[in-house]
């Protein structure tokens, strides 16, 4: 069988998720139902992970096994030519055989943008978390450190998918100042070696707690290790994050 | 009469326009109805210009005559609180007796976004211009010269707005490549002491068929010389047009 890896990115924002459900329209259906009309094949493709209703991917990877022999050029072209506008396939080639694309994922970075100040900007409210007042970077900055390297993040899991272990290595978390349309904002840059449900949803909520100067920045690494989410702040809504890529 | 200068920013994807319709809600209905709600006064609010359906504002002026004696500061809260997510005050201003944001407008920026290649950017649908294939953003440039500078513009004017001169100045063009989310792209940025209606698309659309290579740089100035809309290039949609800012 042919292995092919596709990357796609797309607005979340009228999606239930990247997973088929029975409430709604999901990524991972249109372009099943893209294949099909290219191929004539019902085929399943698997993601890196899973995205939640509203999450944006700038290059989430996903893979299929196909008998079509469609060079991967046209793989491209043919899926966009069938997928909605707010879907699109960046590129497509020939995977190992039995590649797998959650399996096989050795990290996965995470971008997430917050818009802050007085007013809130019009033109970004389906890309940005809007948090009214300042925010102190540098407390966000130095709280982000107690996050970064190999701990168990148990409490940043949210409940509803447990994995065998909650133990993840975060290679690297950046905060970074970003004006855009002249509104202060801030981006939250996330590399981990994998990631447990709404980790960096609950890590930025975590973290905005610190910047709105609610909690001490020591109080992360205290959060951290209870290993419990009822102490951690609150999730972070979907619609600032983007899966940004996925290193194999 | 107290006179009141608000800045305003939107996203003008679901209106009408600036200007109040019968046939669907309009960025002027809904700050007039804001200002209704704050201070029961039923008026006209004023803008630099009418945006189209579609078309964004950074920093829209308009203006207003009121009676009310709500310091400026309130006014950016109370108009907020009152207006869709889609509409921001940025500022509100004590203006001079009489101000009147069309008469008193001394120049205008706008600017216009295009993205190009192989495929669209799912992220900015609502925002940019995709053009398919690439794209000549040098001889764009060297076509931006030749409509730079006092002119007639009545080949870059569409029927329905007629003015009494269609003799404007062009301060500045510059055509500048912008790449977001790693899709080429480029701006448009137009400076002028007033503009015909639709101007800035009708000259985009013009200079995109320089950037296609589908007519010659010369061309561009052919076209100007005709004072004749149908020998320009096509309307630019409205989606990549932004009101930039409006100097007095």
């Amino acid at each position: 069988m042919r292995h092919i890896k596709l990357v796609i990115s797309y607005d979340g924002t009228d999606y239930v998720g990247w997973q088929v459900q029975p409430n709604g329209r999901s990524i991972q259906q249109c372009l099943e139902s893209a294949w099909a009309s290219v191929s004539g094949e019902q085929l399943r493709i698997t993601a890196s992970g899973r995205t939640d209703s509203g999450v944006h991917a700038l290059g989430q990877v996903c893979s299929f096994a196909t008998k079509s022999q469609l060079p991967t050029q046209q793989i491209v072209r043919a899926i966009n030519a069938e997928t909605p506008f707010d879907i699109s396939v960046l590129t497509a080639e020939e995977a190992p055989d039995g590649f797998h694309a959650i399996r096989d994922a050795k990290q996965k970075t995470y971008r997430y943008h917050v818009q802050y100040g007085r007013i809130m900007d019009p033109l970004r409210l389906r890309t940005c978390w809007y948090v009214p007042g300042e925010i102190d970077l540098e407390s966000m900055q130095k709280a982000a450190v107690l996050i970064t390297g190999e701990h168990d993040f148990a409490s940043f899991e949210s409940a509803g998918a447990e994995r065998s272990t909650t133990i993840r290595n975060v290679i690297d978390l950046q905060v970074t100042p970003e004006s855009v349309h002249n509104f202060p904002g801030l981006e939250i840059a996330i590399t981990a070696n994998g990631f447990l449900y709404n980790m960096v949803r609950n890590i930025v909520g975590t973290l905005i707690r610190v910047g709105k100067n609610r909690e001490e920045i020591e109080w992360v690494a205290w959060v951290r290790d209870q290993k419990n989410r009822r102490h951690a702040g609150q999730t972070a809504p979907a619609h600032g994050l983007f899966l940004d890529h996925v290193v194999y």
